[in-house]
């Protein structure tokens, strides 16, 4: 199937006018794959949409074709984020795309690996500043302000247009909307974007039903749970370890009016569905993307989910943007030497 | 799109029985990507098959579903391979799926992080011996032919069948063949299986042309191209660090019945092309990979191409897979204090 990439796709529901370039590294049309052995084991429905297949590794590629189009479209040669590691790395690649210079500023020492190396291979600018991201955002949004450098974090609306793209993808795919949405929580503006795209489809007569949101924050890093800035947030979910969210209104709205809701995940429990989901399911994503399989099951256990509900979880990452955290939490390879008979009593062993 | 994976959309072309189980993660339906910059600089119409985003992130998923569900029809409730990575992370991952036990023996030492992290989280036996590819494989074939346990590795001959579903998908893409088809050559079984692929679809009239099959080793591993067993193997890119290919005679008889060839890249060509992949246009691969590209840049320069070509490299696994050979060669990101002016000297600076 030749898929054009979101903004030729769904140039309809995007903000694409005859002078949009439709940029594409053949972003989104991400596998959504049943969770056919946690479904019998669960009784329900549940599906993964595997955002870590996006050509960067995250959802994060859907919002920056769209924003980085716009740039280009507004005559911007420069673009500019702060982030957490996948922003980053998307960033970084259109920017290669385009032709654009790319500059992003990183909380030195809280990057995961895969992502650090993206960005710097794609040619980006990497600035680490001693400080989180929260102190990173303000940094580049002050610059971006008196600069011509265009802001391409969350801020710019573009981003959150782009990232609607998925809620088509899985209303075309299933039919319809599913019966429930699970999402990681983090800087707040997926929940906000899919929210709207479910909305939106519905509203052109693409798909009837509208999901309950339900979205999950690292309990270390859950201001919108608690209802307060969080000013050192701290999970092993880097992706989502952000205190104070730049969509924390819109995505509190979405969980409400959608009649869902946003709650916390301990990281215990981000990391054991991160190794329940690699190894029921052959499914590798990274610790926050397993923010939403582990609200779910933890909603599950607690008689949430009606027999034979369709739930989405929403995958952010691919599990390889963070080698370390998933070999530090399970054995290391058995060491023998280079002879048969020791290899076959590992093969035999427990 | 709702792509069903591959065995179920090219089951005519492949092995499929009423009794084989349809398995899938999706994989397949990767993009072809237009390097639209290094296109308008050579004057040819390069693609990029970008294999890194099947689902364990290499082209090895294509061929381990069909193995892996060979292997469930004929009733076998374990697996086995020897791996430089990608084939273990794809055994592993087909095996969560379908709930067999899995064995990987990779030789210590020379396994890309990634690609460990991978095996293990998927929840395989991961078994390092003090040897190489060779020696490895030597020992898998041996416990395999003596156990009731089933070779995986690409001697088992659905792993070559799986794979001829890439020169499908191309075919779709492009509405036919390319005229050239540019591949690393490891263990020699991928470029079997595309040439078996393109002409199998020739035969069934889905496409009209052949391509030239252009494979390229790195110089540290090239068997093929020195025509003689490398007893050492050594290159940075480990997914093709093989010194006596399983494939090796297959691989000779595609070249040459294409009227192609197989040749050697040098180490430095082959990061020099990752870098310009990334850099130029937004596209990660693993090191392995890039020799496609480093191969094409070398024939390009002599003058080998005829200009408006269609070549397509086969980008065979993702850049994910091996953050710190891509980390090593590029600059560190640089460290200020959380402070504006200090990052504005950054993105102003040269």
């Amino acid at each position: 199937m030749n898929w054009p990439g979101i903004l030729e796709k769904y140039q309809e529901f995007l903000p694409i006018t005859d002078k949009t370039p439709l940029v594409s590294l053949k972003e989104g049309n991400t596998p959504l794959i049943k969770g056919q052995n946690l479904s019998e084991e669960l009784g329900i429905n549940i599906y993964f949409k595997y955002e870590g297949l996006n050509p960067t590794g995250s959802f994060k590629d859907r919002g920056m074709v769209m924003a980085v189009a716009k740039a280009v479209e507004e005559g911007s040669t420069a673009i500019m984020c702060a982030s957490t590691g996948n922003t980053s790395a998307a960033a970084a690649a259109y920017a290669a795309r385009c032709g654009l210079t790319c500059s992003v500023v990183i909380p030195e020492g809280n990057i995961a690996l895969g992502k650090l190396a993206q960005a710097l291979i794609y040619g980006a600018k990497v600035i680490a500043i001693k400080g989180n991201f929260d102190d990173a955002l303000n940094i580049v949004r002050s610059i971006t302000e008196k600069n011509p450098i265009t802001l391409v974090n969350s801020l710019n609306p573009y981003r959150i247009e782009g990232q609607t793209s998925s809620a088509y993808e899985i209303c075309d795919v299933l039919g319809d909307a599913p019966d429930y949405l699970a999402i990681p929580v983090g800087n707040a503006g997926n929940i906000t974007a899919y929210w709207r795209g479910f909305k939106r489809y519905q509203d052109a007569g693409r798909s009837k039903n509208l999901p309950q949101m339900i979205g999950f924050q690292a309990e270390g890093a859950s201001p919108i749970v608690q209802d307060k800035i969080v000013e050192n947030p701290e999970t092993i979910a880097t992706a989502i370890r952000i205190g104070n969210p730049a969509s924390w209104e819109k995505a509190v709205q979405a969980a409400d009016e959608s009649k869902g809701f946003i709650k916390a995940v301990t990281d215990e429990e981000i990391l054991a569905a991160q190794r329940l989901l690699a190894s029921r399911e052959g499914v590798f994503a990274e610790p926050a993307s397993a923010a939403s399989l582990a609200g779910v099951l933890k909603q599950h256990q607690e008689g949430f989910f009606e027999k034979g509900s369709t739930v989405v979880c929403v995958l952010t990452g691919n599990g390889l943007k963070d080698p370390n955290t998933a070999i530090k939490q399970v054995s290391e390879p058995y060491s023998v030497p280079a002879d048969e008979d020791a290899v076959l009593s590992i093969v035999n062993g427990k």
